[in-house]
């Protein structure tokens, strides 16, 4: 299995507390070690850092972990491999242009006997994943206009969600730079954070932050993880086959 | 206008010397301040870092610069701004999914009033050099079958490449992870490297790499980029309106 871990906030946030705790799970405190990959939102751009190296030890993870990239989404996978080799190319989370917008993918669980209905969008590399969200981008391509309301998205991309889920494991982080969407089949969990703004300790290692010193009393910041990351915190689990649409920082829809 | 750096090797190679030569001109001794970005492939897959910093400045660029990413094809791009906001969105090179490889595309020029056909790949940014790359992919994904003869390939490039550097300055570097194609308009040179080895000084920058220590008699490295970046090297100028293809290190095609 993989670890997902999801940023929505209404001001540029920097990922270095969080993604420092998630990393450790990549060949230290989790089995994680079969590389890992973040995107961050920025306006309409995404900026990508892939590595099949264990996290733990990647100099890429540590220059993410030490240089603040501040954006209002972001979405992080670590990765355990089942299906797929390690290679760069097998390594979430995904990206490809669709209607004008870079949409980002990371999946955590298996669909292995998976048969994607053919399309336009095809995997570059060898994962049940990769191939899962192709089949999403190809479906919403065929199905949907490029400015369907949220509320119809939503209800189609729960539909698309739901019928993965029912042909093995599928929990998902899904992005197109407006919105982050979060589909638990199994494990997801979130927080947010807003003023008044306290400390947090991580769970994975050594580290505490009081989010005092680095945010202003209007910021709101969520994130959304496979397993809790703080030791401090009271993390709100998601039910299985629940969904949420972050915006901003907030819940803007729920199944 | 903005500087183009193409790698093509036989062996997987890191661009950390060249790298940093370019990235001088990045606000140091060049005015291509406006950004820089670059692509490494490993495999099918692709690793790419984006900064709209200047990259003389750029902890990321700083990054690139120290930890050698080996690649067989890498293209790295930085950016004086003339068409499109100072933006990660609008910073190259691009990427896009097409029959199952990441096409990667950076670009040196203007095509001022560029308007592109419609098809399924769009631009995300305000660049003109981002519509270029989405006219040619969806020309492109129109016209040819996807394991058409390279011959046959080369040949829709080029009169592509003729037909934009009709309309404005063309010059570019292309790659699908197998080839990197480059058509000159205006400007563009490359060297290649091969045994036996030996030092070169950067133009840009104090620094003097003996090859000889850090490649092996079989190796071949051939650089392609806007303006030689070493001082005590002859590199072999392109004609305008002339394009190579590169295998390998080694040209396999050209006009």
């Amino acid at each position: 299995m993989c670890e997902l871990l999801g940023m929505s906030a209404n001001t540029p946030t920097d990922l270095c507390f969080s993604f420092t705790g998630l990393t450790q799970r990549g060949g230290k405190t989790g089995p994680h070690s079969d590389g890992w990959g973040v995107a961050f939102y920025d306006g309409r751009g995404v900026r990508l850092f892939h590595d099949p190296q264990p996290s733990a030890t990647s100099p890429v993870a540590r220059l993410v972990q030490d240089y603040p990239i501040k954006s209002e989404i972001a979405i992080c996978h670590i990765r355990q491999a089942n299906v797929g080799a390690v290679t760069l190319a097998n390594t979430h989370p995904f990206v490809r242009e669709l209607w004008g917008r870079y949409w980002v993918f990371a999946h955590n669980g298996q669909v292995h006997s998976f048969q994607p209905c053919s399309g336009l969008f095809e995997p570059v590399g060898s994962t049940d994943s990769e191939a899962l969200f192709c089949d999403l981008l190809n479906e919403l391509q065929a199905n949907l206009m490029r400015d369907v309301p949220i509320s119809e998205l939503t209800a189609f991309l729960e539909q698309k969600a739901r019928s993965y889920a029912e042909q093995g494991v599928f929990n998902c982080l899904l992005s197109n730079g407006e919105w982050l969407f979060t589909y638990c089949a199994t494990k997801l969990a979130s927080i947010t954070r807003r003023a008044p703004f306290g400390a947090a300790q991580l769970k994975d290692t050594e580290m505490i932050v009081d989010f005092r010193a680095v945010t202003t009393p209007n910021d709101v910041v969520s994130l959304i993880a496979t397993e809790p990351l703080t030791s401090d915190e009271t993390w709100d689990v998601y039910q299985p086959g629940e969904w949420r649409l972050w915006q901003r920082g907030e819940v803007v829809a729920r199944s």
